[in-house]
């Protein structure tokens, strides 16, 4: 492995290091590999080292290229010096992809506290989106002026060009409540973005990789602290493709959970937001009548039994035969999304 | 082990089955046993076999006595029928704890789906609440009339003697929107309840323990799908304590996160809600004073920064004399808290 | 879930419990299911219930079908009664498999310390033998003598009609030395019959499930002690096949290792046992040819290298086309395996 | 981290390759590390990078300092060579441990398959001794000569000064028969020395850390084969201990099982090995009494019993009086152990 430590911006101390694995050879079934930036926290006041190296291990072990961001911290913090400085990460990594053998379409960001707000503006405000991100204990919401006056608030970001994300924190953060981390769930709910979480009984803030090697012994946590290591790698792979025969596999799960925000209607839209459409409406009418006779018979609201889902699930349940199935979501995706 | 099935309501066909273990003997360290009643899913319009025995085997290995309640479903289901079939149920089982080897004060529910609503309902609404609450895809919000127009919003009952509670789902669930959980999560926060969360990012509704024995081999899931079970034991040992020599150890984890709720103020309550109360505020002024210094020199705002801090923390990084600690709190318990 | 004891012998005491989970209804991939049978131990001095139920509830979690035996003890122990109970257990077991939905040719045993030295003479020398057999702790050597005088040395009696096993034990065991565990693996291997083993670092003997509910806490053991059981639980569905679409799917994992041990040789045997057999020695020289110049160019005993490899993984190896392997292997298999 | 490759032998082209991680500052309880060296597999022909760093970064994540060593290979494995230079890097890695912030007695090697090998001979065989050996699907028996027929047979090495070794293997391996790893387990209990072991189901030959990252996608294996790498860390946190507050706890597991190997002997000893010697018999006569009594009330073989339990386990049954016990222990420490 190579390991180097490039200078991004000397008058902000500024760094970002590069671990990089190569490929071929042993590596017989592998031309390029996934990458992950790791953003340690320190409340931008400093960059943690239990946060960089030993998290970025894990994902090294995995087979990812990784790297880590020491972004600016104390009066250089004011933003959007660390945006930009994330900024100048991504198109750096992104654009030696062919160098460092990386799939320029499969770069994850993880932060940690207050890398975890820069991880949450990467994914909801960046020019350089990830394609996956995870955020640790991260101080989403306007919690951040306490540590960052300048800095904004993610949640209110969130929109459905975010990435996907995979959020842990403990339920009893004595730094950082956890009302950041659930509040920002309920923000990709809304916006039909794909997530996992986790939020673990108890914990101090900062726990990193909650293993004995970044955590004073006498802190207390949950068994469970360690398990969002190997969670998340299961997750990366889910979202961006596994090692597969000189190419990855394809993800196992989509960036977003239905087909609601794309550019036109389908049958992979929702039936609700298929019936807030008027001339989707029409095309789905035979099927509503279905829904509302079956909710007649159970004695619910159909639109609180059937509203949230996808219409193609629908139809897979009514067991339609398949031409009708295919002339249905033609007439759909003839229709703009608005 | 003993396997017996009780009819508690003959005409709406409403069991409690009990598998009840022995003490003493072979189990020399065991005089008592904690409690689980499982509530399976099924739209209130049945109870299903897949949600009810393959549950109880995972507690019943972990040591605890295990029931499952088949409660008023169909026509009979109109509320509050299924809330009086568990608390009747619930009674029954502390009224026998004796006889059957129970701590009365460690009974926990597991349910799902519309038996996680009815579990929601045990921990937020009934007489006899629970000790825990365990909620898989729970319709804990107001899709609940989709399936029972009578039943209650549980989500909108949340307050500060709801029981701690384990949640779990997978984002892409088709027939309960995560929201129900996730809104779950948020007024266990405002409510100060402690919790513990697992959102998996896909797997579809209904996926009990996520095994192959209770699982079509065709419904795609996350490969974290399987870990709630276990999970919740650890939790469920954390919240109740785990075997020691004759009696149980104490518990990990407080079924509170914070001190804000009791009957008088103390030096466990977060510093914000010390700071709402005139006579409380006047107490602690001088380390105020302190966290507004520490708060003016790293430029952010003191309130964002401390204000869910418990004061008993704040003044552990103050490293007062014990002295002073000991008098700020007499001063607090003589407040009353309104 | 059905709970039924039978006393299969008054006057010696010996009694199954079957307890029998539904199949088709809520579980509607599942028509029949596979079963375990429990044999706890207790030094043929009694049968020990921290190694019945809780043992039997991870693998009905599992989706199995379980049965707890208890066998002959004390003055009763004489050999072979307590093997006659197994056969009578087995017997009953297989006899009534459509009535308690059980896939006959899938029924394995576990058994702990002395009733692990039951499970192993059930592998070894029963007519009724298992379709796998888990062995924990068990007394497989001649150290069965100290608890048991009349009862025979299984590893002795480990032969090719054994059945796969699955060996766990602690290295530091005070009762049972961990040469049972390592010599009954030892006969395996010379057998070529499958298995898998844990011998764990350090914990006393008698651990069951390695669980707070059936284990002091004083008594000291590494934190993989439970690891057992659900690792025990994958190799079953590998060795045994897991619930798919109505039917089991196939076993990933043989119960041979080699082929080198059924009626007739093939080019599944090991390259060992073939050059062992004059006739088919000259079916295969040419290859051999070839394995002997490979060898001479890396400078090491040919058989050394190879002498242990199934000859249609050199042959894979080689890229011979499919005619020609399939040539070998019907000259092959017209030799009989002497 | 520090990334730094060490030429060892120009002419032979051995290099050791060093990972540093800091300590002190955020690792504020951390003022060293333990070590672990890596030695990958090839045959002797080779060295494969599948072996090398991704193993390397699973004990970093762990906190430890990983080294990687390339050996003399091809016609330079000639016999001492590869030992010659495990000497070398274990040497530097010891007269450095100030400057690599490393404890010198915690410092393991792991080896696979030859690389296996050359660590059973650094265990057995070496002047510089690891602390601890971790031994993956390892060459160690007379197989050896098949790749490398000047290379010894590292099982027939095994003695009591063999450091605790922690072995894994596949059944099916088609390379190196599972033998390797079974006979040396054997030999580890004939010398008393600590070990813990997994043999997987199945898995081919050179899995590694069994991920998508090192293994082509196509070669089948058992779920459970990825379980060693984190079953390894938590086995060498009981052998050498864990991080504390500025130094490692005590270890929780000893190298040797019993005490026979010590100068003098003792309580600790097994009561076999001390009946074996006639001023021990003689000293422990009274117990030895007590056993045989409860032998013949139980109807067994005395030795057969009890031969294999350290005799203090036996004083703790007995619940003898301390003086008594530590008179018997003064008497035996004044007895040579020959």
């Amino acid at each position: 492995m190579q390991a180097e430590t490039i200078i991004l911006n000397q008058e902000r101390s500024v760094t970002l290091t590069a671990y990089i694995q190569p490929v071929g050879g042993s590596f017989s079934n592998i031309t390029r590999r996934p990458a992950i930036l790791v953003i340690p926290g320190g409340g931008y006041q400093y960059c943690s080292n239990r946060e960089s190296d030993p998290v970025a291990f894990a994902y090294l072990k995995a087979g990812f290229q990784a790297f880590v961001l020491h972004y600016s911290v104390g009066k250089d913090a004011v933003w959007p010096n660390p945006l930009e400085d994330y900024e100048q990460a991504m198109e750096l990594i992104r654009g030696n992809a062919e160098q460092w053998h990386i799939y320029p379409d499969k770069v994850a960001v993880v932060g940690f506290s207050a890398g975890g707000h820069l991880a949450a503006a990467a994914a909801t405000m960046s020019r350089n989106r990830p394609n996956a991100a995870i955020l640790g204990y991260a101080v989403t919401g306007p919690d951040v002026k306490g540590c960052n006056p300048t800095a904004p608030d993610a949640v209110a970001a969130v929109d459905h060009k975010t990435c996907p994300c995979f959020i842990f924190a403990t339920r009893t953060d004595e730094i950082v409540p956890v009302e950041n981390s659930v509040d920002f769930m309920s923000a990709l709910i809304k916006a039909g973005v794909s997530f996992e979480s986790h939020i673990y009984s108890y914990g101090p803030h900062g726990f990193s990789t909650c293993e004995s090697a970044v955590f004073e012994p006498s802190r207390l946590h949950s068994d469970r602290g360690p398990n969002w290591v190997g969670d998340s790698v299961g997750w990366l792979k889910e979202m961006l493709g596994d090692f597969g025969d000189g190419v990855m596999t394809e993800p196992k799960c989509k960036p977003y959970v239905s087909e609601d925000y794309g550019p036109t209607l389908s049958v992979d839209c929702t039936i609700g937001h298929l019936l807030n459409n008027p001339a989707a409406a029409d095309v789905i009418a035979p099927i509503v009548d279905a829904i509302n006779h079956v909710a007649d018979v159970q004695g619910g609201d159909p639109m609180a039994l059937f509203g949230s889902l996808p219409l193609s699930t629908a139809l897979g349940y009514a067991k339609l035969p398949a031409e009708t199935v295919a002339a249905m979501d033609n007439a759909l995706r003839s229709i703009e999304n608005i």
